[in-house]
């Protein structure tokens, strides 16, 4: 007869522990295939628990296919698949990695998270829970399903003045990914240019793939097209709109030689990053590249990390048409990245005007808040040392630091008071000596209230 | 004074059309920055509406930030990026692709998605909304939430004999987007092997990613050691837990050779696909290769694409400990692909044991279905001119067919007749006469009912 110490302690039930130690029993081998299990009655006696109990243990099995019934004959073991092998339960990791604390942190520029209406989304994705119900659990097209495609559509339309068909929209689980489909589509052969200073996981996922990948400087207008036309380059990587981390707008001039040159060559594109398009404050808007480009050479990146969330893992790129015709006739087996209820919650989200408002509303919030990081500073100890650089940046700005202390230097010492900052050329492949001293304020993320204290730090460490 | 033509039509109301007049104006730029626009009073004289009308239409483009109001003086246009180009709407593709309807299907290997307990599925989810509330908007670890590794190292530690760190698991948006980490992380320069006949899209994303692929032929245990060693292959991918779609599973021996070919040379490595391993049916369970792998030769994949649903994309794999550093160390720019709020359901729905319910039930009707499928073969007038080979298959079973009719040939018969064949040389890179008129018959997603007249159709066509 099956005997368990089955302890009556608060955590688990009786019936719990019970049906516990015959699973493990069931799994471990040591009771058989169609193994007859004891009656009800016996096994409450044996064990001196209650009927109901065994009862409720048993029927948990059955619910679970571990143990079927035939009627008038009894409780069986059912065929289920074994552990083969005795087992050591897998050592888990019990604690987080822990992240350092600082007083404030520079390095990362989230957007803030704090207006974001959660409370809306929420409902949305109930919403979307109720009415897709079990067709969330079919497959989208593989480039994105059809109600995303084209509410992003209408928002570029309305927000960005663009003009695209959703058909050539393609959604992926992250801009990253979609750099390394682009890739799959152009060619890995190819040679690709990217910014210097710039956004450096760019490269890095082209160095990963073992992409050729030369840096080329930027002059006050952005990416010089002149040290491009010296390069061996065939596909330029840039963000026109606002680049990271110098905050350069690309004028109108500088993107038509950029066309110029890739119509200059078969096989030449720009992939456009707009990736935060959205949170420019001030000057009148400049068209995309992809909406001046007449010859398809553009192909237009953005994500909905910064708008959104991060986590949410939703982007986007607009291929040419005939880009949009190879990737479908050569990499249409690859399915969709992001789960379907992702994309109808986002749809609906956009369509219902929610996304605009919250976009509409974080603006708002960013500017108070720059301007209130920004008279602070002017205000502080700080501000005879350094010149503030406002640019035309949306969730950062720059500030020229007066000092002879290196910036790796600066950054050792700040550190050490909790401060972590990051300067400009975190962000040079080649150094240039023009970028030292130039510290990157990314205020979106900042505890406002700690500023005072951290401006008299960092005057303090400069002096 | 703004004037608009405000329909009384039944589809939006007044202060909606309105407000859509008003914004229209300001994003095209007819209405200038800080243009002060009529009183309330006066435009409802103006327009012959309400005075509340204008109200709500005004509070609206308030709150989504195209007006700003201040005391006293009116309502001015806000701040906004105008549409600096006449447009046009976007086409927008009004017709999903029409997808052709068969009789029968058989090319679709789906799983029962009837089986899928989609109300569970949907209350965790809301379970998920309300305690995590924000923190669905942080990201999780690069390589997958713990919430949801540690669930995967409890359930294969379970259910699959598996004793693995969850440290060691790296979740993504796909197997298909590991398979590309995976190159990355091994390196493109290598030669990768394939088996022949096997899951094709494998060697397609090899190809793309324009790495040296080669095909091996199997033999009755599987994928021959003797012509991998007369290839250039490093690599090797394979399924020994169930091939698809001979159904080989790979006895001790053979695994054991290619465990040993992989020790014998620096660099060798061993992808182990376990995709469906869940739907074993009968014959006791081997261990998979990286449990019995002691020298990190290994990697493992599996996914819940087919036990849960494919628009869920969240695979994972299990790397060897020296491999997970090297990610870590070159990779971990990459963040995870798939949402935190699909992580977290998945882990819930994996810990509160529903899965494995879920699994369980999802066997049993796999085998009844399996099981009349078969004896409605057996009894069917096709049942002289086949032999079925049940193997140990999961989703599907193989069928010999005694004809002279070349497979491609059957193929358009009986597809004009409704049915689609797929055939075992549907899945072989290098023709091999032993495999000709084989039907594959992946029967779990079919509609049983229809299955009588399906099988006098084939019969009809193969006499």
């Amino acid at each position: 007869m099956l005997t368990y110490n089955l302890e009556r302690n608060s955590k688990t039930s009786l019936y719990e522990s019970l049906y516990i130690f015959i699973k493990h029993d069931i799994l471990s081998g040591r009771l058989k295939n169609d193994e007859r299990l004891p009656s009800k009655r016996s096994l409450s006696q044996h064990l001196k628990v209650s009927v109901i109990t065994v009862e409720n243990a048993y029927a948990q099995l059955i619910a679970e296919g571990y143990v079927y019934a035939i009627e008038k004959k009894g409780y069986f073991v059912s065929l289920v698949e074994k552990n083969t092998r005795s087992l050591k339960m897998p050592a888990l990791r019990k604690t987080q990695v822990t992240q350092k604390e600082y007083l404030m942190d520079f390095q990362q520029n989230s957007v803030f998270s704090e207006s974001f209406p959660f409370t809306v989304w929420a409902k949305t994705m109930r919403e979307i829970i109720l009415e897709q119900d079990k067709k969330l659990l079919q497959p989208v097209d593989f480039n994105g399903s059809l109600e995303l495609r084209e509410a992003i559509a209408q928002y570029l339309f309305h927000f960005r003045g663009m003009s695209v068909n959703s058909e050539n929209i393609v959604i992926g689980a992250g801009t990253e990914y979609l750099y390394n489909l682009i890739t799959q589509l152009l060619g890995k052969e190819k040679t690709y240019a990217v910014e210097n200073p710039g956004y450096t996981k760019v490269s890095k996922i082209y160095g990963i793939n073992g992409i050729m990948c030369e840096h080329i400087n930027l002059d006050s207008k952005g990416l010089s097209v002149n040290c491009l036309r010296n390069s061996k380059a065939d596909i330029v990587h840039i963000s026109p709109a606002h680049h990271y981390p110098t905050g350069i707008v690309m004028p109108v001039g500088r993107r038509q030689s950029l066309l110029k040159w890739a119509n200059e060559k078969e096989g030449r594109y720009i992939l456009e990053d707009d990736y935060d398009s959205e949170f420019r404050f001030v000057g009148k808007p400049i068209p995309t590249l992809f909406s001046t480009d007449y010859n398809q050479k553009v192909i237009y990146f953005n994500t909905f990390s910064k708008t959104i969330a991060p986590s949410i893992r939703i982007s986007y790129m607009i291929l040419p048409t005939h880009l949009f015709e190879k990737f479908n006739t050569q990499m249409n087996f690859y399915s969709c990245t992001v789960p379907s209820f992702e994309q109808y919650t986002l749809a609906r989200f956009i369509n219902n005007g929610s996304f605009e408002k919250h976009i509409n509303r974080t603006k708002k919030l960013c500017r108070q808040k720059r301007d209130a990081v920004i008279s602070a500073i002017r205000e502080s100890p700080l501000s005879d040392k350094v010149t503030i650089n406002e640019e035309k940046s949306g969730l950062h700005f720059l500030i020229k630091i007066d000092t002879r202390i290196p910036d790796n230097e600066l950054k050792l010492l700040a550190e050490k008071k909790g401060v972590r900052l990051v300067f400009m050329t975190d962000y040079l492949f080649t150094p240039e000596e023009k970028y030292a001293h130039i510290l990157i304020f990314n205020y979106s993320g900042i505890d406002i209230s700690r500023l005072h204290e951290v401006l008299q730090i960092l005057s303090n460490l400069i002096k």
